[in-house]
This record gives structure tokens, sequence and C-alpha cells, in this order.
């Protein structure tokens, strides 16, 4: 069995081996760069280790990693412009450091390079199969994006429609490498289908979780500022789990901040303690623990030993008990 | 044999009864939205005719033949803002009746849903063809995109170049869908590429004619304002042609109307007349029948009776008889 840092080395080994096309500079400069920021290469990584719960030679699998790490980086493009981002990991995004045309064209090539990679399997069973669970995954993460658009300009978002969301915007991608790293070990339609399941359902539990370190984590250790949402008033679990529960007559305080702008005093604090008063942070842990069983339930029924399935569930495991 | 009427209707039948998904609105409605602005559908029909030419059986090659109509309508939405185009066909660019994120987001969502028709087919092999064939194909019209970029920033772009950034960005899709086209009927490798270049050829020497009907055509026939190219110095063939031939000493005439505004007095007309004096129209006539002749020749090594063959040769020699 390969460890993380060995996983991640194939998969750089990968990208150096297959790097973009020389000419023309200018559309396959900024793929380099997004790809060069720093990225954990997650998705890929999982992908290769649900290829190894059915088999030692992972290596096979290595296109469609990249290929799901090509995607994540091509939606990562496109979002910075349509969020009109200036920073990606402390850095200048594509579209600031290059252009809006730049940004656009480059994601483009891009997500066509991902599916030629997928292409490039041999078996044209797999290369059919793979790139059906990457267009399912694909159309979803875009109508994910769209409704994150949509809900901004909208005050009456439901938590099971941010649950459904967060689902098709981010948990879907996990799910999908998951599995398609299985049908590159040629497993089974079941398997596979747990596979997808356990990363959806971990996914949309990571992304509870995110919600909660940004504004319960560790300053010295989460990246961003923490609190940031609230200034933003991004309508996150940790809101809609406030305005879903809270009787009607208590939200006006809440309601009242989520129309101030993030330069408010106090804003964060206050904002905060109608969560905690509220058990917010107790409900969106349970409810992401909820998830988390779920998912592992559909770990626990993929048929390989359960030996073969320790890395991956510490993994994840580890990753879902980040401090907050 | 189906006629052009014929091969149409099958297109747009098999569009109707394979709609976009209802939600997220959002993001289909600028989908559907584009695709009914009143394009001729040409690249599906030539693929059509091109499975035609192998077999009678042509409903099969549909869900190609719409693949590579919803990547040319993607190509044009995202072309659109990169160009800051206000109108296509008349009507306002998505962008432009939307936004730049909703032409984006729309235009990812219909290049994935063109692979997921390519994925439709129920012979593997057929699908990881064709999703190669539209990769290659896919990927050249980004780079020739950004080639077309690059020229409109360099003084020095030679004749030469200018054919290889057309083939990218415009002929070698002529030439996939033809390609793909026969990959559906199960044709020869060696008869699939003569259908490539087939297209390929023949859709440079469209890019001429186009150029030439910019600045010669019938104002009558001619949808756009003829002497268009010439008012914005775009570096068409006829440009390029002059350059290249004309000795040094002659050039300044020329190279001073291309620094001139489209409000300059008698610019169309005095390009034109020095483009006349050099005998461009005629040579540009010569080169792109030589592409024309080049093209047919392929058409003949296809191995299927000459009968076959008529329909396919008629229609490419009508388009590329248009009056000057």
């Amino acid at each position: 069995m390969h460890d993380l840092p060995a996983l991640l080395k194939k998969i750089d080994n990968y990208g150096v081996a297959n790097p973009f096309p020389e000419a023309p500079r200018a559309l396959y400069e900024p793929c380099s760069y997004i790809l060069n920021l720093g990225g954990k290469r997650l998705r890929p990584a999982l992908l290769l280790m649900a290829t190894e719960l059915f088999t030692d030679s992972i290596d096979r699998a290595l296109p469609a990693a990249w290929a799901v790490e090509l995607f994540h980086n091509f939606s990562l493009m496109h979002d910075d412009i349509m969020d009109a981002a200036p920073l990606r990991r402390g850095q200048p995004t594509v579209h600031t450091r290059w252009n809006t045309t730049t940004g656009i064209l480059s994601g483009d090539v891009m997500l066509i390079h991902a599916y030629r990679h997928l292409a490039s399997f041999q078996d044209a069973a797999v290369v059919a199969e793979l790139v059906k669970v990457f267009n399912r995954v694909a159309i979803e993460v875009c109508e994910g994006q769209q409704y994150d658009i949509n809900f901004e300009t909208r005050n009456d978002v439901t938590l099971p429609e941010y649950i459904r969301m967060i689902e098709l915007k981010t948990a879907v991608l996990l799910g999908g490498a998951m599995e398609m790293g299985a049908i590159c070990a040629g497993a089974s339609t079941a398997d596979a289908e747990h596979l997808y399941h356990f990363g959806r359902l971990a996914g949309i539990a990571f992304q509870i979780q995110d919600d909660l370190l940004d504004t319960y984590g560790d300053p010295a250790k989460f990246g961003k500022q923490v609190g940031g949402d609230i200034l933003q008033n991004k309508k996150t679990f940790l809101v809609l789990k406030a305005l879903e529960i809270m009787p009607a007559e208590n939200r006006s305080a809440l309601e009242t901040w989520l129309q101030t702008g993030p330069e408010a005093p106090g804003k964060v604090e206050a904002v905060r303690s109608i969560f905690d008063q509220n058990r917010i942070p107790e409900l969106a842990n349970a409810e992401k623990k909820q998830f988390q069983t779920e998912a592992f339930n559909h770990l626990e029924q993929v048929g390989v030993p359960v030996t073969r399935k320790a890395a991956l569930r510490e993994l994840i495991t580890t990753l879902l008990d980040r401090d907050r």
C-alpha cells in the first residue's frame, strides 16, 4: 500500500511527464500556473486510494487522477472570474495576473485536456465508463455553481437547498473521483457506486466542517480570516440552520446583522454569539457526523477485506476531525 | 439519400427530443437561446453526410452531430465574451443579454453536454474513438482562438501563420465533424482520415472566401457591412497577402491605412483599390481554389462509389461558389 506522500509523488510525476503543449504559450502558461499554486491534490489522491482498494497496480489510474485534478483547476479558474476573486492561495488569480479572456480560454482548454487524459486508456470500455461518470459529475458541478450564484440574490434559501447545492458544487466530484478510481481497477458496479456515495457524503461533511471552521476555526491554523463568511453575509450551513430552528420572533437580530456590511463593529462576535446561544455549532457538528457515518456505511459495503480500507478510512477521518 | 432539408430536420428533431435539463433555468436558458439564434447547422449536417457516404442508417450518428453543434455554440458563447461582441445574428449575445458569469458557466456546461451526447453511443469503441477525435479538434480550436488573440497585437503576422490559425480555429472542426461521421458509420481509418482532410482543407477555403466576401461581397447578399474587416484593420488573408507580395517601397500607403481608425474617410475604397492594383482578389481566389482542389482530392480517395459522394461534393461546391 502507498502512503499519502507516495501517492502525491506519483501524481506529480505524472503531471511532469505529461505537460501541456509548449505553444501557444499564452494559453498554457496559466494552466501550469494554477496547477502549481500549491493545491493539495486531494481528489486525485482519493481516486488512487479507491483504485488501491482493489489492486496493487495503481499506476494505471493516473490518467484519470490527473483528469480530475485538471477539472478541479478548470473550475477554480472559471469560478474565480465569476466571483471576481483577486487571490487564490495568496497569489493572483489567473484573470487578475493575465485577464478575463485568458481565464476563460485557458480554463476551457484545461477542461478538454482532462478528457484527453481520460481517453488515453487502452481499454475502450474503461474510457467510455470514465467519460460517462466524468460528464455526469462535471455537469452537476456547473449546476451547483449556478445554484450558488442564484442563492446570492435569494433570501429564502432553505437548509436542504443549501445541502443539495454543496453536494453538486463540491461533494459529487469527490464521489466521482472515487467511482472513477474503482472503474480503473475493474471493480464491480456495486462497489463503484458505494465508493461514489462514500465520497459524496464525506464531501458534504467536509463542507459543513468548512463552514464551521470559517467561524470557529483556530486563527493560528486556519488559512483565511476567521469570520470571513459572517462578514460577507454568506448563507452558510450555520446561518441557514439558525434561521431554520429559531422561532420567528427571535430571528430579527440575526436578520439585521445579515443586512450590515463587513465594517459593522462587533459583527463577527455578535453573530457567533447568536449561533452559540442556539447551539448551532453543536447542531452542525451533529449533522456533519451523520453524513460522515452514512459515508462510512458505504465504505463498509465495498467488497474488499477491511484491512485494505484502513488507509482510506484513516485519511477521511483525519481530514474530518481537524480542530475547530 | 437525404437532401439537406431532410438532414436539418433530423438534427432539429434530435435537439428537440434531447433538451437540456429544466433546472437550473438560469444555466440552461442561455444554452437554448444561442442554439435558436438561427445557426445553419452546417457542421452536424456535414457529419451526417459523411456517415451517409457509407451507410443509409444515419440516425445512429445524430448524437455525434448534435455534440458538434453544441461544441460550436459553446465556442461562440465564449468567443463573444472574449471579443466583447454585443450582437450575434442581430440578437444580443449571451453575456450581453445576461452577463459574463452566465456566458462562462452556460458555455462550460454546454461543452460538457456535448461530451454527454458522444458518450451515449452503445458501442464503447465508438465512444472512445469519437471522444479522441473530439478532444483533438476541441483543443486545436482553443489554440486557434489563442493565436487569433495573439495576432491582434502583432504586426509581423505572416500568411502561413494566418492560414495555420484559421485552420485551427475553424477548419479542423469541419474536418473533425466529417471524421466523426465516418467513425459513426464504422468506416476504415483511411477513409475517416481522408474525410478529415477534406473538411479541413474545404474549411480553409471557406475562410479565404469569407475574407474575400467581407471586402468584395454583394452588399445585397452579404449579411454584414461590406468592408467591415478593412474598417477594423483586421489582418485578413487579403491584407497579409498584399503585405507579402508588395515590394517594401510600395507598402507604405497600405500600412498607413492600417493605422487609421474606422472613421478615416474613403478607407474601404482606398484599401480595396490597393488590393485591386496588386491583384489580391485574384490571388486569394487562386489560393482558395487550390485548397478546394486538394480537399476534393481527398474526397475522391474515400473508398465508396462516386455516386454516393455526389451530394457532399455538390454542397461544398455550392457553398464555395457563392457570389463575390
